[in-house]
């Protein structure tokens, strides 16, 4: 045992050394947050996790994720130390052809999850140990955390929920060296607030010498030993320990050693731990403790999902956000998979239908949005097909963790429904009225806007296929007539025109409610003998930008957009953007008016994009 | 005191009443969660609460935020019986032309916040109590929320700063119905649960049965004599209270009874509250407990603030971020309403400024982005003008916050630093690239960029008077130099022309870093006799359209934008959407690449934004 403990502690005082030297080389980076954390993560990679280190994705490894993501030197230290990095890798520290950024992303191949924004890691462990329950496997998810990072709420979202599922296979450690970027911590290093607000809420918890690798080493033991509730290990730190420049001290947050301060540091850490620093590496012979392969373990795979046709008819009146609920279930049987999370609102998204023919595979989130995007983001990394729905208007409760997903290139399917004004009396705040604009900014997103049951039906599938990031579908509260035969095929960056003829005047474009304000439209213009086209786009992003084209160029090169969001970052710009420089002149409806409560179709008129403000407006522009 | 009690039951059995009926009338709306908390609101709106009901911004008087924003029949109830509404106007409840909303919003005068999204209120109410401790005044601030709602991460990020700012002028009391929308809550009774939580986290905690008027004045009247630490009750209620059809039932959340069961319900509160039946009116005369004036009260005012020049000299390099600190320093100076809310990166945004010569008005509200927005509202609410600043990139952690700030038209002025690839080595989740999109599609909201320490600090005297929504100011990491005189102004929707010449083939918009390599690519374009014109649009909404129309009229048509910015929702599309059917080409340069690490000048040639990729577009479209 005492070797095991020296070697660990050598294996921390190189760590130590690897987070003073990275960054310093760089330039940049947060020495201080890694060297109080370096004797937990030797522990934890040299002594209390279960893995393989030569096959990291191997699906019985236990899961290390780092919360804190600005301590990443010390994640890259303990994989260098592991051995899958080499000293001139460690020396890449955040340069650019290097994977080793500044904060972990997916780049580096070691990472659990992009981290970097704090309140994200602990609710990936949540999704990554409901999804080791889920699929019977036996691994643990171990999660790091910098003390003030838990004034963040979200993570009191990810303590709740893990306790709510009994998850006593998730192991949440505190790095509590009691500074911040600038100040104190509000707890500082009373230790006791954390221990018993964690209790409250249904954690086991410990508190630890973080310095003291033995107490360390059976503190996780004892952690790993706790059935029923997930277990937090609250671990008092100096931050900066070891380096008696920075040690325990301010203002040293997020900053390299300077060159030459760097020597007198190496030689402070050598005083500091003399053992460590004369401990050979042949004394003690480190075998990895690798994980028995799980004999009882689901493995859920579906390469390409195809779902039968669906089962509409025509000009049957149904919300989309039900047609959403009802293809969710169908895909959730073709593949297994697909898991789906709600929060709290499944009777309103329809998630409830997938929860009928699948409960195990639906997960109850609560009102927490935060953490069930950080969940998601925990079972896309496991393999799983996450479906993520809520109000379309709350998902902006949780748009840093989405762009977190996207840093982390993680594939959400995510569905909002209750999209813009037409949801009528529930008033302004229940609107998703710049979902469009928020979806549409996420590196390698795809947003889908159908009208109807099947269109909705056919653009579930292509969620499921879509693996090069977030795609998200925008639903509607009220019910809308079925226009397409079940066979029709809706491909990602496609539209469909619905109305076209040689006498065309201008182009219509729609999507989601409006398609069907672009039809009645039509029909009033008709009468007058106007001619217009009409487009359903319900791939807002990307854009079929060529039919879009061919449409104009036969309607006088004329196109109106009319959208049930603001004009910001909606259809209208994209559509604007995508057609700039043609000579297509491009007008555009949108939600401009602070709405309010009232009918659907009171609300549509009063923000001038229902089907007498498209008559009003083709007239005007032809 | 007797009739006292029975007065106050009578009135929340009215209250009961008009939330079955509203909702009936409008055929919307939430009936059963009003119910649970009827005797609740009574207590507080007749016994516990000091107010004037003839003058509600009295600023003496106790302040209630609804932060369960779906219980708004309750609201209006109580107002009803408070006698500022009449019967004809609960019946107009969630019609257009009416101002209450089906969640309740500004429009309807006695609302403190606009609530509906979950886990807001009560930051809000952090806000105000806050407020109260800075104004010197006496009055209390009461939040009623959800217990459905405390799964909200935001709600434990409020918890933790009152108990940190000892705010014993709040009072927040959960309505434990125990059911949500569509299963049982977390905890559903188990009110030991909340009780242990609150505790641990520094508040004192009641429970109380929330039916009991008798029980719960008394409550009311112990949660106001705690001292040094904020006070929760938690009320044990049943959701439908009063009426058998849906007392303790799932299925009846955001419903409203139908036509036909109304009488029946009503029928049933005849039963179940004989005694506040047959209470008459004059059996008890109320008269509102009316706040004296508070003599050491604080009056922060200053209708319109002037700044005095700053004091930089031309080609000074200096961060905006810096520039931004400084400003808002000397308007702290200027005006004692501003106060500095930071979440923990004071010496990032430069906040450390302001904090240093007027640290009575800068609150530290720690890494809790969506609490300190919240409390932004409550300070802007009760009178005083909030100067919110975090990095950019995490300002998008609090969107929904920020959506209903716009919602309830709160004038918060938002600081976000760090924008771009040009941060650096930092990486992708440091980056504000959304920020932009993220703040341009609120309503009535405007986004300002400026590029230098000038044009910084005049801004902050712009976002200051800009009273008509919220105000967003992007500043960058990196130094740059002073391209402007300090008596040039710079106001809202402007622009700036920085080079212009009868030979210009294009005209290049930048804003922020950009700026600079536009100012490069035009000196390298010059020496090859290729003329370029140049805007600084440091207003990027509203825009000033009118001056790029002029400039791109003498330059060939040509409008190259370029933004350290994801190219949706950003400076190109609102360029381009603004300058649509002109006949003017607008190309445009972005982020397009998911950034990673590395040195600025290396990710701005990456992502093909900087002089040498204007340079080439440049020729391109020329």
């Amino acid at each position: 045992m005492t070797k095991q403990i020296q070697f660990v502690e050598h294996k921390a005082y190189n760590m130590r050394r690897w987070s003073i030297i990275a960054p310093a080389t760089a330039g940049s980076g947060h020495t201080t947050t890694c060297l109080s954390a370096a004797d937990i993560m030797s522990v934890l990679f040299f002594y209390a996790m279960r893995y393989d280190p030569k096959d990291y994705e191997c699906s019985d490894n236990d899961r290390f994720i780092l919360s804190k993501g600005h301590a990443s030197p010390l994640l890259y230290a303990a994989w260098k130390e592991v051995g899958v990095l080499s000293d001139e890798d460690m020396l890449t520290y955040r340069r650019i052809d290097s994977v080793l950024e500044g904060h972990p992303t997916l780049r580096f191949p070691y990472t659990e999850a992009a981290t970097g924004a704090l309140g994200v890691g602990l609710s990936v462990g949540v999704g990554e140990a409901l999804c080791a329950k889920l699929d019977q496997r036996d691994y643990y998810t171990y999660v790091l955390l910098g003390d003030g990072e838990t004034s963040e709420g979200a993570v009191w979202e990810a303590v709740q929920i893990a306790a709510h599922y009994k998850l006593d296979n998730l192991i949440a450690i505190i790095d509590a060296n009691r500074l911040g970027q600038t100040t104190q911590t509000m707890y500082g290093h009373t230790l006791k607030r954390y221990e018993e607000v964690f209790t409250a809420f249904g954690w086991k918890s410990f508190t630890v010498d973080g310095h003291n690798v033995k107490a360390l080493m059976n503190v996780l033991d004892d952690a790993r030993k706790v059935k029923n509730k997930p277990a937090v290990i609250i671990a008092k730190t100096i931050k900066g320990y070891g380096v008696d420049l920075v040690a325990d001290k301010q203002g040293f947050h997020g900053k390299a050693l300077k060159k030459e301060q760097v020597d007198p540091a190496l030689a402070d850490l050598k005083k500091k731990f003399p053992a460590a620093t004369a401990f050979k590496a042949d004394e003690y012979h480190w075998e990895p403790y690798i994980p028995k392969k799980c004999k009882t373990a689901v493995v859920a795979k579906c390469p390409l999902i195809r779902m039968p046709q669906p089962d509409y008819s025509r000009n049957e009146k149904i919300p989309t956000r039900k047609a959403f609920g009802q293809a969710l279930s169908v895909l959730g049987s073709e593949c297994s998979s697909v898991v789906s999370l709600d929060a709290e609102v499944k009777n309103s998204t329809f998630a409830e239908i997938f929860e009928a023919s699948h409960p195990d595979r639906f997960f109850q989130c609560f009102i927490a949005e935060q953490n069930m995007i950080g969940m998601g983001i925990g079972f896309d990394r496991r393999g799983r097909i996450p479906f993520i729905s809520t109000f379309s208007a709350f998902m902006s409760r949780a748009h840093d963790h989405i762009r977190m997903a996207a840093v982390g290139q993680a594939k959400l399917r995510l569905v909002g429904s209750h999209a813009g004004v037409s949801i009528g009396q529930d008033g302004p705040s229940q609107m998703g009225l710049e979902d469009i604009a928020l979806m549409r900014c996420l590196p390698k997103s795809i947003v889908l806007y159908p009208c109807d049951a099947v269109s909705t039906y056919k653009l579930v599938e292509q969620m499921a296929n879509y693996e090069d990031g977030i795609s998200y579908l925008r639903t509607t509260r009220m019910a809308t007539p079925v226009i397409y035969d079940s066979n029709e095929e809706f491909p990602i960056g496609g539209c469909k025109v619905l109305r076209k003829s040689d006498q065309d005047k201008a182009c219509v474009i729609g999507a989601g409610v409006t398609v069907f304000e672009a039809l009645k439209a039509h029909a009033m213009l008709a009468k007058q003998n106007i001619q217009i086209a009409i487009i359903d786009l319900y791939s807002v992003k990307p854009l079929d930008i060529e039919t879009i084209i061919k449409v104009a160029k036969v309607s006088d090169l004329n196109i109106l957009t009319v959208e049930d969001h603001y004009p910001e970052g909606g259809i209208g710009e994209a559509v604007v953007s995508a057609l700039r420089n043609t000579g297509i002149s491009v007008e555009s409806l949108a939600v401009k008016l602070l709405p309010r409560s009232g009918k659907p179709e009171e609300l549509m008129a009063l923000e001038c994009i229902d089907a007498d403000a498209i008559v009003k407006k083709v007239k005007k522009i032809i």
